[in-house]
């Protein structure tokens, strides 16, 4: 979220921003990136909780993202990628908040792939993020939903082929039971 | 590429930006978009034009984004994107810029892929971009060239292994030649 969206969506001219957030931009982004980690963070949960399969919930996320995209007028974009393309020398502390929610998402997506080998899942939900965020921006450049719907079913359909076995919740096997259960 | 960057390449106090653009961030903006329109659409063809595979482009086109930035000390960025994330309601007229240049690069990445169906190469290159440009903010953020070498090499795989023939410059099948060459 650039400062110029703030003001657009406050209708509050510029010069006010300094006023509310004395600290300048620097603040001003402190504070709207940690609540687009909470808000973004229950958003992809709300995805990869669901008990579907990987290209379902890689499908079912990026049209979310386009519906949200449309209803903003494709004004909406994330809030931590447009902070993380203008970090300059003067506001590096941010650089570490930015990499820090990425985590978080990046963290919450992994959870819920379940069909992916565990040693995997972190570089899959870095790959699904990155995607994301890119089709994001060509979204927004486009003002179309298109570039999020096409590469959000390529995803789905490439994870899908390659992810193929749903790990599912079984009851664990005879010789994990007696560890966890044992009552002697 | 925000004014911060730019001030920042430049050594010169923020205000003097105002002097020698006198249209301010919009013009900048404008001006910035052309050179990198070019610059980067250089960089693109040089991969795929390439007589390689597919995998060996896409590796090769992360591996030196991935080495740019780390030349920039993680400062650069896609002005493109950094534009884009950073529309506003009256710069409206950079987001039509914005789609031209991501229309021209992925133009000069489809025409390289070569073992890709024809109908097929607009799309497949249209997320080869995307995952591109997420690659390089979640590399930017972390500030190691980690995230855009993991997502090539995964990107090169997938799609490697889902455009395995190579439709090689081959001599016309004799039922072919007819109509090209006809001279009665």
């Amino acid at each position: 979220m650039g400062i110029n969206q703030v003001v657009a969506a406050s209708a509050a001219p510029k010069g006010s921003i300094y006023h509310f957030f004395p600290g300048g931009k620097l603040q001003l982004a402190s504070v709207a990136l940690k609540e687009a980690e909470q808000g973004e963070g229950q958003w992809f949960r709300g995805f990869f909780q669901q008990r579907e399969s990987i290209a379902q919930k890689v499908e079912s996320l990026f049209a979310s993202a386009a519906n949200l995209l449309e209803e903003s007028e494709f004004m909406k974009g994330c809030p931590v990628a447009a902070v993380a393309l203008d970090l300059d020398r003067d506001s590096e502390g941010l650089r570490a908040v930015c990499h820090a929610i990425f985590t978080t998402w990046q963290n919450i997506i992994a959870a819920g792939l379940n069909e992916v080998p565990e040693a995997e899942r972190a570089q899959v939900a870095e790959f699904i993020l990155a995607t994301l965020e890119g089709a994001l921006i060509l979204s927004r450049t486009e003002a179309t939903k298109d570039p999020l719907l096409r590469a959000g079913k390529m995803l789905a359909e490439i994870l899908g082929g390659k992810f193929r076995t749903v790990r599912r919740m079984s009851p664990p096997r005879p010789d994990e039971q007696g560890s966890a259960c044992e009552t002697r």
